[in-house]
Formats: structure tokens, sequence, C-alpha cells
């Protein structure tokens, strides 16, 4: 949240986690267990959106978690009144607790994922670990279902549209917008109307005028109700009342004055003289076509004339891609008429029409992208609100966190379905690459695993379908999990704007190795294998074997 | 969010909004209309999930957030940044905004409201009430679409299942989180197992332990790894040893052993022996039916022996509804043979078994919850997470923000769509009443309106066909704006507890006043008729046949 606090204030309270955390960890302390090192992995088990990827976000909030994780004394005080039972040796232990004995090893932030790589390895004592589970998953799971939709969005929308996030109204509070608008950016966004997200994270920030501003004119003599304003000396090259008239005398010679609202283009006089330079007018407060946008044209020229380039209009209502032609094409009516009207240079009025801008922000979604780029519009830019924040198709990821191995010990979670076991063991993911630096398929191994090398043959197994052996040879092979921190931070801090910067680049990187089918938006995207090696299949049967026949009859 | 921060430094920054908030602050107040008094509507146009009604929430964080609302020098100087051209006048300006002159009405929160109701009425200058658009859609959308969302599973689970929120880990980052926990009491939730959400307002937490903690025992010896934190007086009543080895004894005399997990007893025995008051077993990791249940009888037993009173078990994955019939029956199967081999008192040990839980957690909605209602299941407790905290059946209540009046004059935002229409003018709420007290339809009213009065004849119109005069006589009328602002906060201070204490009540009597088929969780919910007055009726036309005939031709 915008709150105005230092680093170190920001860091949210270990108390933000589930209670069966705390009892867990208290059991673990008072049974000895609470030393067992141990390793769990953060996962999704199914792609977002039917897709088949995600991409890796949260890391720099769980890196500033785990580095001020401490309870105080008066988090302490509320465990001992929810455990009133619990031991004060158990509360003296809580407040020494921190994240000295973890290591974590992490994908870079704005790495494209796949189900069942651990985005988050995290070892260390068991009840501290487990302590942390709830919190990292709340970091991961929002910031990276976020992240990959927003990309989801730039894919539907084309590499050149310009994309805003405008979702801060209708976001999960304040954390949510300031999470929606800085990892839009991660996926490919342009910019957001969040000023807070501007101020913290260096986000460009965008927005001219609502609905409300344009009501609140109801004729030409709102324009300028007190002009004291208008002191400085930028304001002299020409006086408001000027600005007005020009702007009137533009209108009646075009004859545009019949169906246009006065209050309208007051709205627009007064914005523009404002902002000279920024000129982008919301045209659909009455009608888009009959008055909006012959409105808008008026006071373009005037600035024209003052050697200003007005930026657009935006259509917030209404068939968006019908209407972006109409209004395109109005552009160039009214330009034509007013060449001829005012034996105006006409390659600088169809040079300053073909700069105007067309953004579109009622209820964008990736259906509706899609669908506007399978036809005719005239749309430059998209402000996306509600699908964008929300997360609308689907708003949770469902991010995992599962014990994989206790005192060097491999551990598992069997299931009836699957697809919902997990992999046991501390292991690393590697990207396999083929001669033409594209990647084909990702390596789930046990991290004392020296069977893969770029180059060499070897035998992998589908996640899905383990019992086929297939034989690949990698030109070239990359390691996707890094350690990030070992009792103290192991990545280079940036500040918030880098940070995004370098997740972008990084998405872009990824994005750039893999299929276009694996990474596009569409109903059912092309597979990308997940294998595990040899040995780690071998460990997981036997584990399974185990497992089972414990439960049958070892004892 | 959970930050450990005084209630000023709690308040978000006047920065949380929509950069256009901004763009027109500076064009009001460089053309001399910031000062215009001007009224805003904060409402919905179509409530949420397919029903007929919301709650309304979030008002403690909006009159926080007034109450703080103040630029500082560096939010500033970011204004300054992102519009290099403004006056340093208009910045030395911003820096004196409060809301010392700003009125805010509104429902009470907890209240039912229905579409087209200004849950906020905000008057102030034209300015500052626009800065304050943005941040009070953000407080008031969620908040209220998730209290509206848990009263759904509220109704859906029937009055006597316990509810419990478990969506920290899917929420939307921190903040999502903590709002999630909050607004689910106001819907008639239990409890949370967000800890952060205990401390900070008073919501009672719950937990017990995840599959990880009974994965990461493997035999009867993890049970006690080391004793030494076993040395409190209130341990000594029975040692971790004696303990272990009755439970084993009872799962021997039983013959229960054949098919049990010895790592999921050692588990259990541990978390017992650790929280003897609180024994809740998660018994789905290895299998239900055979191993979890079982293992949790012979502790839950063992505990009886001590004279504690087990909780229960919690069921994760497969079909909740059936398993726990199948889990019921076992308890009572089991209970029978422990009476017969240990000769134990009958009574005693039904009346133990009849008080255990059978809480359920995997993936439920509303819909599962009306299913397992429909069929025959032994479920008393739900963990609901993703479903609730999400409201992934419509993850945006799309409240809006519209102006009403400027200077005493009527505004109002025609549209093609009728019901995007908005309502002009200073508005008051009346709740109609009947001679049993019950609500029969709402009426908004212009504030100078005096002519509805209990016990006499009014006449009135549908907001949605007011074409049609329809005439009642209310029994009773109650006003449902209140004034809660008016430089400073016009309402009670209340902790965080007592609060939510309010707001659930408030909630209660609101829905104990309404038909149940208004607000039920049906398909089709009855409609609620909202009516406006016949003047202010006469008002909306008058002004909609002025905007459109100054539309063609009015200058």
């Amino acid at each position: 949240m915008m709150h105005r606090l230092a680093e170190k204030e920001q860091a949210v309270s270990p108390l933000l986690t589930d209670m069966y955390q705390i009892t867990m960890a208290y059991t673990y302390w008072k049974t000895g267990r609470h030393c067992l090192h141990s390793t769990f992995d953060l996962y999704f088990r199914k792609a977002p959106f039917g897709g088949s990827y995600a991409l890796f976000a949260g890391l720099q909030d769980c890196l500033r978690f785990v580095s001020y994780y401490r309870f105080t004394q008066s988090e302490v005080d509320y465990v001992k009144s929810v455990i009133p039972s619990c031991d004060q040796e158990f509360l003296q232990w809580l407040l020494t607790v921190n994240c000295a004995s973890v290591t974590i090893h992490a994908f870079e932030e704005g790495s494209v994922v796949f189900p069942s790589e651990p985005m988050l390895r995290v070892s260390g004592p068991l009840a501290v670990v487990q302590l942390l589970e709830t919190t990292l998953l709340n970091m991961v799971n929002y910031a990276s279902l976020m992240a990959t939709n927003a990309h989801r969005f730039r894919i539907a929308a084309g590499p050149e549209a310009k994309l805003f996030e405008f979702g801060l109204r209708r976001a999960q509070g304040p954390d949510g917008a300031m999470s929606a608008s800085r990892y839009s950016m991660h996926g490919g966004f342009d910019g957001t109307s969040n000023v807070a997200a501007g101020f913290q994270y260096g986000i460009p920030v965008f927005g001219t005028h609502a609905h409300s501003y344009v009501q609140s004119f109801c004729s030409l003599s709102d324009c300028f109700a007190d002009t004291k304003h208008f002191i400085s000396s930028k304001d002299s090259e020409m006086s408001s009342q000027a600005f007005r008239d020009r702007v009137t005398r533009i209108r009646d010679t075009l004859d545009l004055a019949s169906r246009t609202s006065d209050g309208e283009l007051a709205a627009f006089i007064s914005y523009a003289f404002v902002h000279p330079s920024s000129f982008l007018a919301l045209v659909d407060t009455y009608d888009t076509i009959e008055s909006g946008v012959p409105n808008f044209m008026c006071v373009a020229f005037a600035l024209f004339e003052m050697n200003h380039q007005p930026i657009g209009i935006r259509l917030d209502s209404g068939d968006l891609g019908c209407t972006s032609v109409k209004a395109h094409s109005a552009f160039h009516g009214i330009a034509e008429m007013y060449v001829s009207r005012f034996k105006a240079p006409r390659d600088g009025v169809l040079n300053m029409v073909s700069k105007l801008s067309i953004v579109a922000s009622d209820e964008i979604s990736v259906p509706k992208l899609l669908e506007l780029r399978s036809m005719n519009h005239e749309i430059t830019a998209f402000g996306i609100g509600t699908h964008l924040v929300t997360c609308r198709e689907q708003p949770a990821l469902g991010c995992v966190f599962k014990l994989s191995s206790v005192q060097g010990k491999l551990r598992m979670k069997l299931s009836e379905d699957p697809a919902k076991a997990s992999i046991p063991g501390e292991k690393v993911v590697y990207r396999l690459y083929d001669q033409h630096n594209k990647a084909f398929g990702d390596v789930l191994a046990l991290s004392d695993d020296k069977s893969l090398r770029g180059g060499e043959s070897v035998e992998l197994r589908r996640r899905q379908r383990p019992e086929n052996v297939i034989t690949v040879v990698p030109h070239r092979i990359r390691k996707l999990l890094q350690l990030v921190w070992c009792g103290e931070p192991d990545v280079k801090q940036l500040d918030p704007q880098q940070y995004i910067k370098m997740a972008t680049s990084r998405m872009k990187m990824d994005v750039d190795e893999l299929d276009s089918e694996v990474v596009g938006v569409v109903c059912e995207p092309k597979e990308y294998p997940v294998f595990i090696t040899s040995s780690l299949y071998q460990a997981m049967r036997k584990l399974q074997c185990l497992i089972e026949i414990r439960n049958e009859s070892d004892r």
C-alpha cells in the first residue's frame, strides 16, 4: 500500500499467516522437530487461463518479507492469547526466530514458468520454513497471476498497441491495486492510471478527464469562470478568452455548431488551454460522432494553430471498433473541411491528424481484444481495468507449497489424482535449447544429479507420462533456479523502476526463446514438455512403493 | 496490511488515485472552478452475483482516508514531475487540500443496499471531491463485494454450519487478504485462519495442521524426537512416552494397525499431546477412511481417557459429502468396538463422539454448498478460501461515482442504455415498511422533498419503469443515509472488533426485515422495488429534455 514508509516498515508482519502454521510450529518445537532441515517447493499444478505457462512474479516482496522477519513482543503476546496453554519458553523462542538459516532458490522475476516447476525452493529449519508458507504463497500467487494476465492482454493486443492499466477502483483494496499496476508492467504494459504506483515504482502514469468533468460544464460561459490563475508568463501568449474565441470561430466556420454540446466544448476548451501539450478528450459524454469528435476537432485545430500537437480522443462506451473507424473517418473529413475553409497547409494538418491517438477503455477483455483484431478498427491504445486486475477469467493461480525433503530424506504427497502428487527431493530446473537457441523443454532433476550436459544425449521422462523414456540431445542447457537468499539477500538490490525493467526484459528474453504457440493466447496452446530425469523418476518410484507398502503392512 | 503502524500512518496516500483526477483538479483550479459546491453519488447499477442486493462495507476505511487526507511535499513534488507545466501556485494549493469542507452521508456499514442507491453521497468543493473518487471506489468496491459474497456463503450453508475464511494465500496480496478476513465477518462468518486479521480486528482465528506436517513424520519413533521441552508441570500428568503407548495399545486392541499409516499416527499423537484440548486432525494425507479416521479415533480415545474432548477431523479432498458420511459412520463403528473391548462407559464415549466436528475445506463454492445441502452429509463446518476471497463468480462490484449536482443545479449522465443514466440531485433514501415491519421497497427522493411520511399515501414510480405511477401507504419509513463526515467524523469511533459486531448486527437486522426470496441465494431473486418520488421524476424529465434540447439547438 502507498504508505509513507521506510523499507523496513513496509515489511508485513509474520502474523500474516494461517493459524495452523503457528500451531504446527509450536508442535514441532515442543516435540523437538523444529530444527529438522527441510525443503519446500512453491509451484502451480496447472497453468492459468487455459494456457501453458505463467510469468513468475513477487520475488522482491518475498525477499523483503524474509529480510525483516521478526516477531515483536506484542505479536508474541497475541500468539499467547490464541494458544493460552503454550509454553513461555516457546514464546521466547518465537521472539528469536529469523531467516538467517533459511536459503531460497528462485526463478528470475519475470521468467516464463511451467507447471510443477518450483518457482521458489525454500530450505531451512522445519518450523521456520513452515511459518513462511502462507505469506510467500500470498506474495507469489497474485503477483504471478497478474503478470501472466497482463502478458495475455499484450499478446492479444499485438505489439504495436499501447496498453494502460486502469484498474485501481476495481482491485482488491489499495495493495491489490498497487500490485496490479506493478505486475502489469512485467507482462508488457506501457503504464498505469495509478499515481501512487508511479510515485512508488517509477511506472509511467496517464490520465486526462472523466465524464463528470464534462458534465460539470453547462455552457460556453463556464469555460473560464475565474482567470486569476492565468497569470504566469506562459499563459500570456494567448488569453483564455482569445483561445475560446478561436475555437468557436473554427466551429462556426466549419458549421459544426448545430448538433454539438456547448458544455462539452467548454470542457474541452478549458482542458486544452490548461494542458495544451497533452490534450486528450473523452468524447462520449453526449454523442461521440455528433458532438464529441467535432468538438474535439475544433479545439485540436486551435491548438494546431498555436503549434501544439493534440494527443487524441478516448472512447469509453458503445461499439468501440466501429466507433473508432467512424471517429477516424470524421477526423479526416473535418480536417479536409478545415484545410479548404481556412486555406490551411494540407500536409501540416494531415500530419497532425495522422498522429491522433484513439484510446478505448470500456470493459476490455482478452476475447474483446482478439475480436477487435479480427475486424477493422482504428484504436491505438487501450485502458484496461476490471478484466485485468481481477483476472476475471481465473482469479486465483492456486500455487502450493509442498514438503520435498526432511533431513536429506525425500518426501512426497501422494494423491488419487496423479497430477496432484508432489515431486520429492531438493531439485533444480533446466531449460533445454536446440541449435537455433529455441527452448524445447524443461527438466526437473535432483540437485546432485550431474547427468545433464549441453551437447550430450540424455534419457528423460515426461512429468505427466513418466512410463516412456525419451532421449534428447540439448544443444545447450540453462539452469533456471538461482540462489536469491542465504540468510541475507544474494541478489543485487535494485530500485523498483530498474527491477521492473529487469523483470520485463527477462520476460521478453524467455518469450522470444519459446515457440509462439506455447506462449500465445490460443484455445489449445501447444504443450511444452516438462521432463524429469531418470534418477528422479527412480527415486519417485521407490518412495511411492515405500509409502504404499508402509500403508499396507510395513510395521 | 498488517503493518505495525499507528492509525495515522495506516492512512493511504492521496496519490492512490487515477491520474485524471489530478489533471482535472488542476484544470478546475486553473479555470477557477475548483470551489464549486458539488455532490457525487457512489453506487452500483446492478447487484452482484445475479442477486438483488449487496451489503455495504468499507466505510471505516473511507473515513480514515478522508480524516488524514493531506499531500506531503514529496507527493506534490511527484505531481510536479508528471505535470511539468503546472503552476507552482497549484502545487501550493494542493499542499493545503484537506477534507474539512467535505460532507459525507452513507448507509450504515453492513446495510443491505439495492442498485442505484447512493451508498456514499459526497459533497464539497468540486476539485476536492473529484480527487477522492478513485480511492473511495477502491475502498468500497471490494469490501462490499466481499461482504456480499460471504453472506451468500452463509445463506447457502444455512444458519447452523460454522464458516471460516481460509483465503489468505489466494487473495490479492496482503491487503486483499486482510479485507477478505474482515468483511467475511460482516457477511456472517465465524472466523478466519488469518492470524494478522485476528490481531488487528479481533476476529476469532482457527487452524490446526497441514499435509506437510503429517508428511514430515515417517514412523512412530518420530513422535517425540526430543522431549526436553516437556518440562512444565502440566506435562507431568502423563509422559509423552506413556501417551504414545496408550494410543498404540488402543490401536492394537481395536485391530486398527493393519491399514493405517504409522507416520500419520505419529503426527496425530504429537499434535494431540501438545494441544490436548484442541485436537483436530487433517485425515486425508494417505487414505481418509482406511488410515486417517482410524488413526484419529485411537488418539481421540486416549484423550478421552485423560478427560479431554477431541475436536474432530478436517477433510481437504475427495467427495466431501460422501466421505463425511463414511467418517461419521466410522466414528460410531469404532466407538462401539472401543466400548466393547475396553468395557468403556458407553454413554460417555457416545457423548464424546457426538460432539466431534467434521470440517470440510476443498474448493468450497456457493453451488457446492447448495449441492451438499441437498444431499446427506455430516459436515459441521467449512473452511472457504479461493471462491470466497477472489469472488470468483463475479470478481468486481463495479461501483461508480457520478456527479449529481453543481452549485445546487442538478446534473445527470445520459446514456443510450437507460440503466446507465444517473439520477440527478442531492438525494436521500428511505426504506418502506408494512404493518408487519417487513420492508417492501426503497425510495430515492431529493433531500428537500417532504412528501414521504409513515402512514400516509404517496405516489411513486419504479426506478426502471418510471412511466407508471404506483400509490403506496407505508406503515413506517426509515431514512437510510446518515451523516458520517462533516469535516470531521460524525460517527462514534469504535475499535475494529466492536465495529465488526455493529456491522454484522446491522446486516442481520436488515436481512430479517426483507423477504427471504430477496436476500437468498436463488437463481432468480424476487425483485425488490427501488422507487423514485414524483418530484424526482419530474426533475429528471425536465433535465433530460434540457440536455437533449441543448444538444439539438439551444445556443
